[in-house]
């Protein structure tokens, strides 16, 4: 057998789901999961990095020592960014790893002083939020790629008619440029509440040693600017306590997305199945059955709704970690690492998956209008139009229009017709003049559609301004990711400063 | 039996909890709830009077019929401030009630046409968000107000030693003033995350129909205004496929402040415990036994607790409701308004119990400083001072305060004695100049709390410091809180003025 | 307007939904909620009656106490079942109400006797668990007479050809007996596990007080007997720590059941729509729209889907309440019981509801048979007849049909046509020789259905078997129920003559 | 630094944690977790043997390509227990391995028959029941060992006087056998429970294939014979449609075991704290600090504590995956795996850590004892001994005892006196004979144990009753465990004789 992946099905598509999709559907079952901690790698070294420039900074350590150990981390994130520092686990953790080779590479006399004025307790909690910021602004950046190419699609498809939907049955008519755009509009708040996850939490624990501060004299507010930081915690025991409340947000935050992402995957798996057939999920994001060779599955979609369940569990499961802790630092909270770091597995790749899908899906126009009309959809236009063209009351129209049709369905049509509607209105003592021609023309979904046009209706102009106003929400919170990123980098490049420059020039943080 | 509450214990208690307490601490046992709906009459009537303006500014109803109906709703809504609108369980749900109301008040001809361009869905969702929204005002009020009372008690227990805890177990001394301090820059969160959900949800769906617009010309802008959001939601569809979302986040907001007051309220619960004894709750919070006498127990601290798990269990559910939904309203979604009533009442009174509780406390503050002290609790200073004071890295500090507490404590000692220290540094080849009363003095409590001083560190000025980021932070806060309630106000004297002048003159709103 | 119910909708509907349904859809938006206790008031009865017996057969109490006592509680218990014992607010919880309307009936000489050797603790533990049972029991015969209804309905279609679904699509055909059958397999194991709670947790709390006895010589067993427990709880303080864990057991039960209900539901809603329309729910199981008069919604159907969203929150929350709680009775624990009191209040009716709309719903057979053919359904079916009728290995037969697939998808044909096969065979060098009308009958639906003979299959002859499997299992299970009945009115006949002859002869329960 | 596990900490400890302790306590922090799959291949080569030899025996494939096929399976099983079978993520899952793998073995030709009459879907069902049923009762058996251990500890300990607690606070004295009795009571269940596994799942999904059989003339009956299943599930559609439910159920029972070990840790970690210091572990279960050298933190039992937090959120993911879903197969509940592996993975070692723990630490049976008096824990006993050689009401009884500890406070005294009981009947207007050194020996902790007789009480010979019959009841549990694995292991040897005696002898199955 050839190829780089072999299955036991997929014979009849042309076009076979790329490598990334494959392994998106096969989840965990082959790929084993890497350790916790070797997410941390990069983020413990920038912060060991703040800490020590400051400690030296600060005449704690002495300079010299601090050189070799800049050196050492700057070695260390060389080693890891080639893949060289794997972790070794007869020590222990990420901390215990870098410290021991740090001491390895700068002897013990500098490695030994790389700890002074921190516990590992708010070490740990210092490359949490680094990683758990940097994974909040990861997610939100796709988000906004997500939306983006919804919205693109959206703008192709405003005269798409298809039925809209309530309780799972067709209702007023409506388009899937509309449809589209209600989940961008969704998944445009995903991306503001990512981001919003820094107005909350970050912050900096380091220095806070066990929680309880420590008596060597630190700067925190220096190592929180080099760490991109808004500032310390205002207390040191805060951030202990309550360690798993910042990966509970991030949970949350991922959670909803991905129920945005489950509806979405659930809306595509029905409109794509035969009973209705709007659209085909290319082959690319689908895949065969080992015993039936006809099936096309949407198994990118099922993942999708998958992760979305286990994300609610990891929400539980956090909010129950360290439920009613006694103050100060427990180790129970440790387990919220390895929730959100399964979490963060979990949502990767979920965005452009569902964007590829939805990109390269083939849509049938025709039978979305088809199904748009018939089963009396162009009622409630019909009893509005009682309502605004001849000034009927609203309860009224909507007893008339009722009655019409019963009506016109026993007479075999699927819309109601002038003549059971004049039927009923002069039953009712009503006398109004309609034109046949106009009670059939309210009735048709393109009218119906093109009538809707109050913002945030299915009208193709209302849409338009729809996709305009998501747009421009949109670019603001790029304009929001864009300076987070821009912090950090400026912040790094001012430790890289501070850190070159010790002990021979006055630092240029102050 | 006399009084109004009669209990099976509590004889032995001279102040006795009050019948707040005592409900707080009976639960559900014995009182009903209420239905879901009542809590949202105001909220669907200033909707409805919302919608019902617009209508008339839009020529969508006759003026006269929007008099009428303004009139009727005011009606309603004086009834409803009396405890005169019931709502009859055999008229569906809250809208139907008032729907029939209004028709019985101001005739079928305008009570017929209230419901003109909208549907039961953006209907309910309206009131809700409306709900969601005072709600989460009000917790932000009151975490900020338990927010305060913490750090008052706070400022006046900065000098309070005690042990900080890590693992439960004394390690490093603090004070009372600055683990109060941590708690209250929790609470603090809490207020700004509830604040930060009108970030995400201040908009409105009313309007929107069933999902898919209406042909009747609505100006949602305005009703938008009239209800203070911050615009229409930019799609009709996006509220109704995603209802539950803003439950969901107030949910989580409020499980997280439940999971601050339940740390909290262990934290209590531990230090009230005979074991430590640092502190005893007020019989206004506590319950007696009716088999133990001598009983007083912190039933209120743990009612706080299980309301945090209830809240855990609430975001799950929440989450879980409308999982993996198909495009458009589904009726699974009502239940996500049970789950979030549920939640909002038994959040409701945990802060005022808590600053009750915290504020009538009695402290032991000679316990306090006794159980701060002994056990090496000053070992981690110890060997800092070895580092700050004589340059030794800290590895090599820790070894030797390691191996010094091994020897002490063989001698029988309780902190690390000068004599052993001087033997483990000989031992190791270091040859420091100690000074014997120096160390004992670093490792006394006071002196450590002292020394740390650094930002968020336990000692009296780095509290004070701390108390006054925190104020200043809540202040910020409260700015936005008050904005958001002037906000409020601004809308309704609009709305109430276009209501009075339909008909007459322009509207002020353009 | 007339009519018991008001409705803003439903003027199309011939048949209305009865009251029952509207309440069920209506949800808890008209209807308050009961007190918890409210639910505890027979059981507590029943427990102090036999506590109070019990105390008496050991001479801790006097006989006239006791039969005053009895007396009281018997008019107690009379009360209730006429509905004149409404639960006093001012009365903290249920047991205290009973306690203190006991001294008013029997005087204080008799009723200060009551709680002789037991604790509010024990107390509430036994009442819940006699609860617990209870509905342990009654949802057990709700699902059995669930599976019943559902396997009649399914033996009535063991013909009724339909399209067997995995992944949302159609695959190989089946019937909708066969599909029935299945749920009933699923429920039939729901009443299994609500048994099988008995095994786990039909022991009695009652005497253990407070968690650590009692000085009191109680006779444990008594009371176990009188309360038709296996026996006490070995220890006493296992209840008190553990509380909760039953209610958890029932509520994942109740939770199982409804996932197989929203399963069930989705089924149901999805074949219903007009996609695949092969079923149409009951006028009296449906709602419509207050604004589209044309549609007939599955509110009952998304009802039940909530419910067990709701029920997985829930599930969630008990294993939260007294999550990692120190041993012995925390009153956190208390809260369980709101949880658990909810959770059967959702449940109830759910399975009524469901039998209700199974068996009025109408089936179109055309439609199901029509839509069981075609896409190819029978190339797993062909595969398998070129395994079994003519010897090739499966992967050889599947590649085959693969190609063979293709070839007629490409020739237009929507199953296998003779000519590709044979084409398709020849180019693998394989030379069978097939019976032209063969390759076609063996792709028919019908044949396919009739050929999956083994145990658990579509084949008619195999889903009677199936059914009448099922029917015996259930009939065991029946036994089970019946037989806990039973136990329980025995037990409660012997206290009764226990009771009766307290002072006067040798009781009959030694 | 030598040794094979580097830490930053223990310098102080005697006696190092083991390698697994320290892999308990270091959680997944450098430890990669394995592929899913990697933990179903010794299941799936079971099941695809039985499914081998059942389809010679039937057959459906010729004899000689079965004993091909049988050898390779076996030379698969070789090579997995020799650890030489590593899964290639190129070859999708354990399924598609295997059968690659066996193609490579044995030819196309017979590798290419294996598949016949089953589908992934139905194998992946039954690889997994057979991985939990082996759960099941691999943890059914963990519990039983721990419950043995802490009776044998709770055995030797039923005269170590201790405070009982409620609220957290000390109320009538009980022992600490007592206390561990109750644990074991609980742990007991657990076993009960996981065993109560197989009354609800231990059938057979085999041969169901895509869940609507197949025209194949398979014998379920015979392969649930091989893999000792009770039977075929009796439909092939619920064990698809329900994936997930299984699973659901062993992580409630996994979840609840873990709730009990998180009390039990939790108890352990409050009573080895200083404030009560009753107890201390030994350093082999617990960890050091990287900055307070004095520190002996009981990690373990936190670790424990997490984990029952995360089984509680794993049950809530796995009611989430799979919600209402559409009948028949979806990949959505693949993810069911993942979740239900991850916490098989977290429970392993936790009762082997928690038995470890209990019968190493050490209890300090004078100051357990000084603690259980005081505090007026006396007064229940007391106001018993009224009731029972006094003939008082207990209400009567306990209004006295309660004026009567007021009295004896303000007195300066921490039990009640015989002057102030005597005052206080005598106000009551009661004139009881008080003996007063009798007054005194009633309140003593010992005399209250002792006096506790009744069944499941702390006294001595109560709690060697209570052990005894938990013992009884775990030897009914060990009888049902080793039938399990009785017939597993017959269930293997007719297996391997039918392989065996393929074509050449008559079945010994039939």
């Amino acid at each position: 057998m050839a190829g780089t992946h072999e299955r036991l099905w997929g014979g009849r598509f042309a076009e076979a789901p790329s490598e990334a999709t494959l392994r998106f559907m096969a989840g965990r079952d082959v790929t084993p999961t890497l350790a916790a901690d070797s997410h941390l790698v990069a983020d413990d070294l920038w912060a060991t990095t703040a800490h020590v420039t400051m400690l030296a900074r600060q005449g704690i350590i002495p300079a010299a020592a601090a050189r070799l150990l800049l050196d050492g981390l700057a070695e260390i994130g060389q080693r890891h960014r080639q893949g060289g520092f794997a972790l070794d686990p007869a020590r222990e953790d990420v901390h215990t790893n870098i410290e021991l080779t740090l001491a390895e590479i700068c002897g013990v006399e500098a490695g030994g002083r790389v700890h002074t004025g921190r516990s590992r307790n708010d070490q740990v909690a210092t490359a949490l939020r680094l990683y758990l910021r940097g994974h909040a602004l990861a997610f939100a950046a796709d988000a906004l790629d997500l939306a983006r190419a919804v919205l693109d699609l959206a703008d192709g498809h405003r005269e798409t008619l298809m039925p809209g939907f309530t309780h799972h049955q067709p209702a007023t008519p409506t388009t899937l440029g509309h449809a589209l755009a209600s989940y961008a509009e969704a998944v445009a708040r995903d991306a503001a509440r990512l981001l919003g996850w820094l107005d909350l939490h970050n912050r900096s624990p380091l220095g806070g040693a066990a929680g309880y501060g420590t008596t060597i004299p630190l700067d925190r507010a220096l190592t929180a600017r080099y760490l991109a930081f808004d500032g310390p915690h205002l207390t040191s025991l805060d951030p202990l306590t309550t360690r798993g409340e910042p990966e509970t947000d991030l949970a949350l935050a991922l959670a909803t997305l991905l129920k945005h992402l489950a509806s979405l995957a659930q809306t595509v798996i029905l409109l794509g199945a035969p009973g209705y057939g709007l659209l085909r999920l290319s082959p690319a994001y689908s895949s065969g059955s080992s015993i039936m060779p006809q099936k096309g599955n949407p198994d990118t979609m099922e993942a999708i709704k998958a992760k979305a369940a286990v994300a609610g569990g990891i929400v539980a499961g956090l909010l129950g970690v360290g439920a009613a802790a006694f103050m100060g630092y427990n180790r129970d909270t440790q387990w919220s690492k390895y929730l959100i770091v399964d979490l963060v597995g979990e949502a990767t790749d979920a965005t452009a998956v569902m964007a590829g899908a939805l990109t390269t899906m083939s849509i049938d126009r025709e039978r979305a209008a088809a199904l748009a009309g018939g089963g009396f959809v162009g009622s409630a236009a019909l009893m509005e139009w009682l309502v605004t063209a001849h000034g009927l009351p609203l309860r009224q129209a909507k007893h008339a229009v009722e009655a019409a049709v019963r009506l016109s369905e026993d007479a075999g049509a699927d819309e109601v017709t002038a003549v059971a509607l004049r039927e009923v209105l002069a039953d009712a003592g009503l006398t109004l003049t309609l034109d046949d021609a106009e009670v059939v023309a309210v009735q048709q979904p393109a009218a119906i559609v093109r009538a809707a046009r109050a913002i945030g209706g299915p009208a193709p102009e209302a849409v338009a301004e729809a996709i305009a106003s998501l747009r421009e929400q949109m670019a603001g919170l790029t304009v929001r990711l864009n300076r987070a990123h821009e912090r950090t980098a400026a912040a790094k490049t001012l430790l890289r400063a501070d850190g070159a420059n010790l002990g021979t020039m006055e630092s240029t943080s102050r």
